[in-house]
């Protein structure tokens, strides 16, 4: 007899976008199953570049900690051009990451296998690992209204082909899901299941890439280089330990079969690479030590025409978009989908969230592909195209790719994503605080806790733990300013206030959808946090000061940078995933109840 | 037959010392023996207080991070004194850390059970672990002076006796150690048994100490705090989690039998303390959530007249100074006299350096054990005091009190300690970097990596691994200076140079006792750290730049504030504990080979 099973959630594919979400769903208490068609994780090569915002993401799930201990930090990018006799020669060097507010100034590169292994570790904590290798069969959807529409229904049947040598294997297994999570790569077996098409188009650009350990002379070998030479385009990754990566532009005669025009990968072994490194970065030389991994591939720019089918199957990551890997995006994106629907996901599962809010996914995340795909088109054709020299007037100059590079960094850092308005990205208010972007993530910003002056950064209280924040700039604490407080306080203790209705700490409630930080304005040495109302201090921790440290060097600064005035009660919603959803002044309690009901409905 | 066994080092004794001591000697590879007295080391309570500079130690080690995430932070220090209606009001907050220089602006407070379980993990990993539980029962030295003077020898013998339930039991073992260390605590059998006398006396106050989970309307309940009241003072220690710690001083009355006029400890009962603490505290209310430990102690302020015997059996710890717990010193200075024992110990007993080295232990641990002792009086004095009120003029102001507070601020930090000149504290050439102070700790300064620009603080290329660390201030990389730089590396590749004979890592010789660190002056943007002849640059991860980070929030300024000279050579010596050495101009190489050569005498 086949094995059936339910689950809430079923992920099928286990990269860095898979694992993501398993990960936060089995950190929120759901019921998740995540299976991959192949034995064992990577083990050396694929994607390696974390972005400064993916960073800050990893962090609010305390999974930063050993990519900074051990991960390469790339913080300067070196151009390199043609000179005039035949070689290259660096044209500047500038910061990698040019984005103002970025938390972490600098991209960390480390192996797929290190970060897959972090979520899984992770994930382990909580009792839930990746059943392989297991294939699925067939995927079909309830076509009833009411079903798809009760978020306690599993509308989802698939069937799962256990491959041998699979541990706990039944042959086949029959799960029915709430919902699936396809997170199974650009070739993705759901995507195709769901006849979901990618628009857009394969380019002409052919690249090589290797993973090695080097012996050379070139000066920049621990800098990411953009090298532009009479041979081609050559992109340099320095990674953990002594490692680096090169991207290589290939000619056509280096790696197509004449007689098929197709891709002979047997013609690109890791010494024609650094046969063509080594004419590339010419006059420099470039040998190896050590060979880790090799590959080849022909850029594609392309994004799925939908994400979603029904609210019900969703695809993610590579499933949904191909491009180049030169900019370091692939993987950030593919997390970061997953990271924006996983929270959507728990809250509609615990019955605290209306289905609709899943159409936001597709709605925040597919613009977001849309203008990667237009970045990547600028940035690689820039890349891929001639260098202009002194010989050929044609072509890319120094000047044009620095403009772009420069333009692009607050998308390549990913600080600068903005979430379109929507019921869950409410902007009324935005004058309330107008350097605090709604649509976009919560700005890092060091405070003092009031309670004991020690610094911390707003993003260390803004964990990705299925909650949302409301950060209460409670302003300079006088005592007319008190009795504002705690009239507000009295207000949000009546019981149609969002904060009775979605819960808050105080209340003792399993699963409270709010946590509270008020921040007061003034001064460490003389602030006593107890004068605040018990319910908004649900702990001595979470009440916050916008004062500098001990030191004079950390924080301070906030209302004024933020545009906050001091003398109103201002109130930030931060989404769980860290983006700002809402601003309000405190005299617009009533109509935040009703805008915090059409997004959720309840 | 009774078992016998031979080992490097025997220490006697596992809290704070002698497990900071088993811990460095396990890390340098060197044989290592460490028994105690108890079946378990302790589970609550005694010393939890962790000074800047131990926090910059433990760092040295590795340790650090998990106190970091783990422990309380003390940022700020309240003061209290009597108000007008028999209570107390506050009368200032200031920073608790007043040393400049400090790496963390801030104390650590967490149990010794922690830190004492960090040790343990760190040298189990290196197949070391405590024997327990065991006592000493005789102890002796060879009076052979050849033999004493041999450091391959083992001229102590010491009998050892196993507590059942002890595991690893034969009933009796002789071990015949090279050094012996007796970190035996305050009622030391090593001290008693080398007949080493302590020299002070005992006070006359009395205090209670209670570790627990406080339910309380005390505004300053997460900041140190020093309350002066006229029903006697108390000192607010904040912990790990939501636990704090009261001293409380207690009067004669409350603690001793009448009967005996001796301490009755069952009349010290938390409750009795909680009752002491809500008078002083009064008008605030004091109550608690739980208790986790309490203890009572009268202050003794003594200091062994010898730390060591014929240099092959060592005290160190509370075995040689004993002193009040409250301005949070005992376990600190304690770990630092092994930190300071440690490198001597397994540089003599690798053969690389003299067995007279090991007498700069004593010079330098007793002179701090003695300013220790006077600052404890100084101290405790005050703080134990009456306070003045408008009452009764005598008695301890609070201006006298702060004053002391923060002229101490470089002792109880532990930041200033200096240790005076000797073979190993050269202070010749102090005027090529006035502010780098010989026999001082190496500053904290970040620099950037010249091949990466990535930020690092030079006390992270520091660490405790037995070596020395030569930074060489290379100056401004100009064609003239980098002829000097030539030149030098010349000079040090002759094999008379010190550097030939103690061994640098690129000779590839294991435990070599010199670790190279360049660093110039200059811009990140245009520096090629290829232009430093190899013996410079041993790994490209090593070699540092003054400039600032890529924010321009860090680094840079550094040859300022040293007062170093851009234009020359400047060479810092820095001890394997982080000390400064010897500081030398490149053209004193020769009178550094001698003095190098005086003080390790190989």
């Amino acid at each position: 007899m086949v094995k059936e099973s339910r689950v809430d959630v079923l992920i099928i594919g286990a990269g860095p976008s898979g694992l993501m979400c398993a990960n936060a769903l089995a950190g929120a208490g759901v019921n998740v199953k995540i299976i991959d068609n192949r034995p064992t994780g990577v083990t050396a090569g694929h994607a390696d570049g974390i972005q400064p915002r993916t960073i800050e993401v990893l962090q609010s799930y305390g999974l930063a900690e050993p990519l900074l201990r051990d991960g390469g930090q790339m913080y300067l990018c070196a151009f390199y051009n043609p000179d005039s006799k035949g070689g290259i020669e660096r044209t500047a060097r500038t910061p990698d990451v040019t984005a103002p507010t970025a938390r972490y100034p600098f991209k960390i590169t480390i192996g797929q296998s290190r970060i897959e292994a972090l979520f899984m570790d992770s994930m382990k904590s909580r009792g839930v690992t990746v059943d392989r290798p297991i294939v699925p069969s067939s995927l079909e959807i309830s076509e009833d209204p009411e079903e798809l529409l009760d978020p306690s229904s599993y509308p989802v049947k698939v069937v799962l082909d256990y491959i041998p040598p699979s541990d706990r294997a039944p042959e086949q297994e029959i799960v029915r899901a709430k919902f699936v999570v396809g997170a199974d790569g650009a070739h993705s077996w759901v995507r195709k299941t769901l006849g979901i098409s990618m628009d857009g188009e394969q380019t002409k650009y052919i690249w090589g890439v290797i993973d090695f350990t080097p012996d050379t002379d070139f000066p920049d070998i621990r800098n990411r280089s953009a090298i532009h030479s009479k041979n081609g385009s050559c992109m340099v990754i320095p990674r953990e330990g002594d490692k680096v990566r090169f991207y290589l532009q290939m000619s056509e005669q280096d790696v197509m079969d004449p007689k098929s025009g197709k891709l002979d990968s047997r013609k690109v072994t890791p010494e024609k690479l650094l046969e063509v490194a080594g004419k590339t970065l010419y006059p420099y030389k470039v040998d190896k030590k050590e060979v880790e991994w090799s590959s080849i591939y022909i850029i594609g720019q392309r994004v799925a025409s939908r994400f979603s089918a029904n609210e019900r199957v969703f695809i993610a990551g590579d499933a949904c978009h191909t491009h180049s890997p030169k900019a370091g995006q692939g993987m950030n994106a593919s997390m970061n989908d997953t990271h924006n629907l996983a929270w959507k996901l728990a809250q509609v599962i615990r019955g605290r969230a209306d289905i609709s809010l899943l159409k936001t996914y597709e709605l925040e995340r597919k613009k977001y592909a849309e203008d990667l795909i237009e970045f990547d088109r600028q940035w690689s054709g820039l890349f891929s195209g001639k260098a202009k020299t002194s010989h050929s007037k044609e072509g890319v100059s120094h000047d044009q790719f620095l403009r772009v590079f420069k333009s692009f960094g607050g998308f390549s850092s990913g600080i600068s994503v903005h979430y379109v308005p929507s019921a869950i990205v409410d902007s009324t208010h935005q004058t309330c605080a107008p350097s605090i972007i709604i649509g976009q993530r919560m700005l890092p910003q060091v405070f003092v806790r009031a309670a004991d002056a020690r610094p911390v950064d707003i993003q260390d209280m803004i964990l990705s733990d299925t909650r949302f924040k409301l950060l209460l700039f409670v302003g300079l604490l006088t005592s007319e300013q008190l009795t504002k407080v705690r009239r507000l306080a009295e207000e949000l203790q009546t019981p149609t206030s969002f904060l009775q209705r979605y819960g808050y700490p105080a209340q003792g409630r399993a699963q409270s959808m709010f946590d509270i930080i008020p921040i007061a304005a003034g001064n460490k040495d003389d602030v006593n946090f107890l004068d605040l109302p018990p319910i908004f201090r649900t702990h001595w921790s979470k009440v916050l000061m916008d004062d500098i440290d001990v030191t004079g060097r950390l924080g301070g600064g906030a209302y004024n940078r933020f545009g906050i005035n001091e003398k109103e009660i201002t109130m930030v919603v931060v989404r769980p995933d860290g983006y700002v959803g809402m601003i309000a002044p405190s005299t617009a309690l009533e109509s935040m109840d009703r805008n915090l009901e059409r997004a959720y409905g309840l």
